[in-house]
């Protein structure tokens, strides 16, 4: 199966320094530092990055999960939120929450109610961290199931 | 501690779909499709954004470590190859290979010895996939340490 590869340098100490990551298909890069990432400076990090592989992963999950199932979305969107904490000696990701909108024409209700096709749990990706998932869905022009 | 998000859109099927991310802090964006994330196509994944999470993670891991040590790095290089599997009914990450080159004048070839400091162990963000490690040290302008 596929491989997918990117590169990072880091130049420096850690508070000092300055690092930048670049994609092997270089459709993305982006420069980071220890105030971007840690001190909510302006600008990405590696959480970032994973929060963009998650929205990008569950996304088209879901989308696959509901064409599965015969009722096919016309969009699906997901934000994904990535906290990252102190832990022991180091830094974890400790939360990733997860926020769909979901657009399918001819929804089954159910299929919500019961927790959305287990798209989620289909994730390739997924660390140790807590999650936690919401989604709005639209049948049609104005009918909407939460 | 800081939270970052990112946000995805999927729109059509999952074959002929197309999907697009972008980072909260507008510092990357792209698209990606079916092609680009399990045929090979020329473009962007999720993994590859998992893979330049990784890549500068652990750069910049190395370096907080190396300063901590006492012998700061000059410049440190992560090249991340995520591999993505069928596994059962769903995908998997199953491999995440990481080579680092790091260039650290003073550095003790003992450190290296035993496994580059932890560094590696102490990244968020790691699954469950299988890792492999490998890595290369230049204490100066010609000494290497593998």
């Amino acid at each position: 199966m596929p491989t997918s590869n990117a590169t990072a340098v880091w130049e420096g100490g850690l508070k000092a320094g300055r690092g930048h990551f670049k994609a092997g298909s270089a459709s993305f890069e982006g420069d980071h530092s220890f105030p971007t990432r840690f001190e909510g400076a302006r600008g990405t990090n590696p959480e970032e990055l994973i929060a963009a592989a998650h929205a990008a992963c569950l996304s088209m999950a879901l989308s696959a999960g509901l064409e599965k199932g015969g009722t096919p979305a016309t969009r699906i969107s997901t934000k994904a939120s990535c906290t990252i904490d102190k832990v022991g000696d180091g830094f974890k990701i400790t939360k990733m929450r997860l926020e769909v909108r979901g657009k399918v024409p001819g929804l089954d209700p159910g299929w919500v109610r019961q927790g959305g096709g287990g798209g989620k749990e289909g994730m390739p990706g997924v660390g140790r961290c807590r999650e936690t998932f919401s989604s709005t869905w639209t049948r049609g022009s104005n009918r909407k199931c939460h």
